[in-house]
């Protein structure tokens, strides 16, 4: 037996792993082809991917169309599929299209459905037709949807065959079947049509002779391929399945959908949209992207946020005057808005989860408000008592212990009456609860602290100079 | 064929769930046993959650007395996990022991792993004494090593029985085996050791008197017990197995790691590091842990958090007499700050991503650096641009605008510097890069910029005057 793997200390690893980026775009610029091939036979996923973040677009074309087309496909399985449409998108259509012939059919739809219009035309004007219409077929599934998520590497046999003529079927193309990662095989009458399921064991217990037909689990539960990713989540949370077959409008079979692809794009689908609701769009970036896409990206929000912060300095700037006369409140206006977002956000992180999890439904806005407005309560209590005694004892004023602390515990109270209750509203009107929460919350939590904190000021003012 | 899976109207269905969630505490609240029973039989998982979600301690405890323990069990099996640990944290002993009998042996092992020790101990007191030491054995492996992702409803047999043996014992299990969702079975010596793998189609492709150890692939590859779970993601990555033996030091075969699970796990954890990082530590809280949790768990971060704004807060202090001088500049303080924050998240979030992903190395400073600050500069140009401009339109004075322009470029060079490299710093510390990069950076960068400000400003001031 071999050993458990074992990792070389991590100090080693490093730097071997350093040269060999390097090594890498060397052999490139000498185009060593055979060195090529070995290193990438050779390499870990996790080398390949930084060797080929290493290199700028010239190279990446130049690698796609030195390495031997198949060798090119198993490097792009192995690169995560954002470098894999990168390389393609660099590559020439005619080098691109080849490479594309030798993927799997889930990867080709990714890959040309995350490719420019005129790009993926050209690309599949290199294609044979009927390949090419497949592909862009498939590439036109939304990747939230049965058919995006399903791979198209299914058995299918005629109801009439016998158990012999299957067993011999696989017999004859195990090598072709070697990647079809499916523990059932179906049943399809001739239009194409499923009508039965066919498992393994069954197979294996029945004798030759017998007709699919008598062994087949007949009437299978089959989505359509436009079934959501809600949807699929879900019909994997009820039942055991690995996988479900896929049909489309007339009962066609089209694919299967497997349960740990559905779990990994619903897992990927939220950890996007916590990045959206963080205002971070770059979330999809990487560093070696053209550096304009990259500047664009990251400017697409900042120039939001800054309109947004400019609301709620406009509070700020409306009570100047009190400002003026109690400079020391300006120290705590920061203080104020960081402490309200992130209990505002606390609020929203909990919704988010229980939506999710299906503890709450978007109708359950007393039940939320009730839980959430109690929290409010006793941590605005302790956040707001600790920001008074701090104010009373660094600037010696009784009163503005009260201003800030009585304002930090009523903004507390606000910020998560409406963190908690935001994603459910949202939800309710059909939109991503994580979409808006973040930056909708902070500006008008910011705008009521900065409010609420002045105007007691105002209201006091005699006791604060 | 079924019809592909519809669901209603969203409308009608919303209004449904909330009489089931009600129905469901009247069914407990009146002992209807038969009735409950017809309604955790009848539900999917989402409207059970949402039920469960509404009881208190009391009616929790209830319902899994009040249900027989198979079908209790049936129902944790379908609740996310959080509710099944509180289910049985809240349930007598020795009910909740007669629940984890029926559980399978990988959520037994989560379920009791979660509890407190003198509850756990006090649950597994009514359990046989075997089953009892096999849990308390599963559950001391934590949920990022193989030993605690792994199941242990593996198929296994000596390596000189024959295929007809194993086919007849197939036979006469299939009830028992039918959770059993692995593609292969294995091949053990008499000390339990892992000698060989079988693959279900070599046992339907061979005669029933061939002994398994001709058509078993010998010395196949395990994984130890403790391996990580980042082992374990990047052994996926590189395999394109479903699932690996675990096998313990001495080779024994304890289990099988399935990549679905593997895949899982690695993203949730990716998930509550993210919230981690955005100083979220309550993203393990659901509405229905008691109130004194919950204060606690917000109550942790927000406590820090004060602690950190204070430290920014100060350079505003060190700096009032200029504040007073130029009022206006208050109002600009908080948008810096903000400004900062979110550019330098944006930068923490690429690299964590990037590290994710196997792009860059934690040795990779200067490239990264290099990278960021050029989209730093331009970034903090257009932002610096924009902020200044406002700073003279609204208030009529160049010189303001200057000193705010100048403030947050500067500001966001420092951010994205700060957002960029941190990540790497931590991961090559060996600490989770997500933990510490949020508070840390927002602190800093808030430091920098109202000093970069405050000190500009200070130098001009008498041209803001």
């Amino acid at each position: 037996m071999n050993d458990p793997i074992a990792s070389p200390p991590a100090d080693e690893a490093e730097s071997q792993e350093r040269d060999l980026g390097r090594r890498f775009v060397e052999l490139l610029r000498e185009r060593d082809v055979t060195a090529l091939e070995h290193f990438v036979t050779a390499q870990h996923a996790h080398e390949l991917a930084r060797a080929v973040a290493m290199l700028d677009e010239e190279e990446r074309a130049e690698l796609l169309e030195l390495l031997p087309p198949e060798m090119a496909a198993d490097l792009l399985e192995r690169l995560p599929s954002v470098q894999a449409v990168q390389c393609i998108e660099d590559a020439d259509p005619e080098v691109a299209a080849a490479v594309i012939h030798e993927l799997p059919s889930d990867l080709q739809a990714d890959v040309v459905g995350e490719l420019e219009e005129d790009e993926a035309a050209a690309v599949l004007e290199h294609l044979e037709r009927e390949e090419a219409e497949r592909v862009r077929r498939l590439s036109a599934y939304s990747d939230e949807e049965a058919g995006g998520l399903m791979i198209t590497e299914v058995l299918k046999y005629p109801a009439d065959w016998t158990v012999g003529q299957v067993v011999d079927d696989f017999l004859s193309n195990s090598q072709l079947y070697r990647d079809y990662q499916v523990q059932y095989t179906y049943v399809c009458d001739e239009q194409g049509r499923l009508i039965g399921v066919l498992r393994l064991r069954d197979l294996l217990l029945s004798d030759r002779n017998t007709p699919l037909r008598q062994i087949m689990i007949p009437d299978p539960i089959a989505v359509s391929h436009h079934m959501t990713l809600d949807e699929l989540y879900e019909f994997f949370q009820e039942h055991s399945f690995l996988g479900v077959p896929v049909v489309d409008d007339n009962g066609v079979l089209l694919g299967v959908v497997q349960r740990g692809d559905v779990d990994l794009a619903w897992l990927e689908r939220a950890d996007r949209s916590m990045l959206k609701r963080q205002g971070i769009m770059s979330g999809e970036e990487i560093r070696s992207m053209p550096l304009m896409d990259r500047v664009r990206g990251r400017l697409s929000w900042l120039s939001i946020n800054i309109v947004l912060n400019l609301m709620a300095a406009s509070v700020i700037s409306y009570f100047e005057d009190t400002l003026a006369k109690v400079i020391a409140l300006a120290a705590f206006l920061p203080i104020i808005s960081d402490m309200s977002g992130c209990s505002g956000n606390q609020a929203v992180a909990v919704s988010i989860r229980e939506l999710t999890l299906g503890l709450i439904k978007p109708t359950d806005v007393l039940r939320v408000w009730l839980k959430e407005i109690s929290v409010g309560c006793l941590n605005g209590l302790v956040v707001g008592l600790l920001l008074g005694l701090v104010a009373v004892l660094w600037r010696g004023n009784p009163m503005l212990g009260v201003v800030v602390g009585v304002a930090l515990m009523l903004n507390t109270m606000i910020a998560v009456s409406i963190g908690g209750l935001v994603p459910l509203l949202l939800r309710r009107f059909g939109k991503d609860p994580a979409m808006a929460s973040g930056p909708l919350l902070t500006t008008v939590t910011d705008m009521c602290g900065f409010f609420i904190v002045l105007s007691l000021a105002t209201m006091v003012i005699d006791y604060l100079q």
